[in-house]
């Protein structure tokens, strides 16, 4: 099981935490999306490795952006 | 045909208007709501009179708050 955090831009309320989750669940492999809205971090539990394009991925799907460090 | 403009605290993107939107309109009479999110600001149509308490209760149930005047 790996986990990371991931820095996302424009997550302002409960509702946009709902989409980006909502979409990064949808990585193969992912079991566990956090989200502290203030923030901007998104921690992502996963059973196999995710690659950070496809997070940037979905989190764009969500409409956000992830800030590549 | 009325129209009538509110102010709501909380709304921070276009989840948060979508929610608002949902709610209000389900009040009888109302035929459209606008939402300014940057400027809080809910604008009812309706072809009957609307009461703020029912608007008030709308907008709670969408877990916002209306400003009184």
């Amino acid at each position: 099981m790996a986990s990371s955090t991931y820095t996302v831009k424009g997550m302002t309320c409960g509702h946009c935490a709902g989409s980006v989750t909502a979409e990064v669940q949808k990585i193969d492999g992912v079991v566990d999306v956090a989200v502290d809205v203030p923030a901007g971090q998104v921690t992502i539990t996963s059973n196999a490795p995710v690659s950070d394009d496809a997070v940037a991925e979905a989190v764009e799907e969500a409409g956000y952006e992830l800030v590549r460090a």
